[in-house]
């Protein structure tokens, strides 16, 4: 079967989610549909962004992923789909898609403009339901891509904060923090290994928070730790407790990976 | 495969939806289970009903919608099963199906009754369980009506608040606050039309909120607006923000929809 | 279908759930996948074990169990699956499987040690994407238990509180508090038939609170009254409202039985 996976601010307390999978079993009855998340702060784009660069790989190939993160609904921005070498994705195209279509060999981009594939009446505040479903699940019965609406050559692109090389390191940022209160960084780990990751260590401002260690339990119950995390980059973290709280750490404070060497000419 | 829905006040925190979701699958392993919500406000039959009334339609005909808003469990409410000319709904008889069931032609009541469908032994309070999946999983398999109780004449109605024709307009309510803080009311579209939409503005109280407009993009940030919503519905937004923080808007508040014309004789 | 259920602390805030969903498709395209819950508070086995063991005999046999609340990941501590008469159990040795298991017939455990049916590479911070279900899927699609990894004897406990019986009944204690405020008990139906049910009464401390009667519904709103839940034990809970708010219980709490005889040589 054919999955649609679903990213949303939409939440779960209404009934916008459980609509839009009544929308795509009456078009596709053998489809199988995975919420990834749909309690992404209203309107955020970076945490949409996030939680689909970070799963939508771990999906079988021509997986649908939909994600909706739509402050601008019924306005101006467009509605895309996009298919790469892998996937298919649908969405608005305010950035939320181009976290994860950075990681993916592009295909092709259209522009949902043939309303023969959208729900009517089209209503101006729930394109979740009217426009995104209702696609999915056509492109999951195998409507091609090119009935969708004319082809786009370039989608908005959401910035992504690159790590700065410094004399001695790197300097990162906290770019999510997860609901365990964990800090996770833009620090990857090609970027690690480049220096030396036994002398590493991870300050915040002058102040040296931590080395970088295996597991959450290498450190004592309450004490800071940096791990490689799940998503392949550094994520500060404190054993059996919550690093944002406790080190009062949010998205956007900045993060520094001292290597001991010079990493500005690597 | 045949769907059922499940719209509750469970919550998602404890195993009381994952449950339901067994007694279904040994049933019927071929059934494929939706989730409306079950975040309803614990015993909230309003809250229910409106997410009921508002996402049953967009599933394939013959689903079978569950609703369990269920503060009377154990005690004297009559549990129940519906069939209209599209669906089938189960639940308790305490108005939760009712304004679902409003807007359908009704086919047959029936009063469940019949052990042979539940789940033994019966608990006193978890009739979700125990009556509720049980008799859906089994009307999925193909069980008649009939078999599950005698007949009922009719259901518990929950009490919609109407409109009221004013010399310039309509005084409604706000009828629900959904996740991202826009006051639903119970304005709807058919009524709006009557008047003259250009001129239509809306009042809280005696202050003069706004006007209507296509999208919520169509004010600036932090702006109120009022959009006819995807329920059909006028919906009082703020563009990016919460109309329901920043204007003080809860459930009952009165609004007032000011169309130019006496619509006391429309 | 095959269905596989997952019992976690993972929330669903982010993309972690949602990702193992997408590991478990995309080695068994064909099992239904059910969640019990993911608001385990993090790292609390206790409350994992207890939605698990309330929840798992509900679906049917051959059903995979996977709960993961995993605070040592990464560390010591063994990944294990279970296979018992009826169902298979997957998830990390600390405890969590173990009120579940207490009440099935063991017929073989298994450390999980063969890489091969693990999603690489193996993360130290997730193994619920990488190693549990990865595992589940593998068993889903027929796998035999012992190309796991080594038997092992026995595993981790995780303490049940017993009541204790007193002279003129049972102490016992809060277990878990739901959703609605209701605080579960220890005191078990079988315990209770022992006593006689019409003079039995709830005490907190010294304070006679209640009787036990049929139904929420047997005392006025905002009364306190205890009835046997659908867990099969003893909860206390307020008519309309939350006992854990209105009454201030908590998990620990000491709950007294009396029910008239000495259930000391009983």
């Amino acid at each position: 079967m054919r999955i649609i996976t679903l990213t949303t601010d939409f939440g779960i307390r209404d009934w916008f989610v459980g609509t839009m999978k009544g929308v795509i079993h009456g078009i596709n009855s053998r489809t199988t549909i995975v919420d990834i998340t749909h309690d992404v702060p209203p309107g955020e784009l970076n945490a949409g962004a996030f939680a689909l660069v970070n799963s939508y790989r771990f999906f079988p190939k021509r997986t649908i992923h939909v994600a909706v993160v739509d402050p601008g609904v019924g306005g101006k921005r467009k509605a895309i789909a996009v298919q790469t070498s892998n996937y298919f994705f649908i969405g608005p195209d305010n950035g939320v898609l181009s976290w994860a279509l950075g990681k993916e060999k592009i295909k092709g981009i259209r522009s949902l403009e043939n309303e023969r594939y959208f729900l009517k009446p089209i209503s101006r505040t729930f394109h979740g339901r009217d426009i995104f479903s209702s696609v999915a699940a056509h492109l999951s019965c195998g409507v091609r891509m090119e009935k969708l609406g004319p082809a786009l050559k370039e989608i908005v692109q959401l910035h992504w904060p690159q790590p700065k090389r410094m004399r001695n390191g790197l300097e990162g940022a906290v770019v999510y923090v997860d609901r365990f209160g964990n800090a996770i960084t833009n620090l990857d780990a090609a970027l690690i290994a480049r220096g030396k990751q036994d002398k590493a260590e991870i300050f915040i401002g002058s102040k040296r928070l931590c080395v970088i260690s295996d597991s959450y339990e290498s450190v004592p119950a309450g004490h800071a730790v940096a791990v490689l995390g799940s998503t392949g980059c550094l994520e500060i973290a404190v054993n059996g407790g919550s690093a944002a709280q406790q080190l009062k750490l949010r998205r956007g404070d900045a993060v520094l990976l001292h290597v001991g060497i010079d990493v500005r000419r690597l």
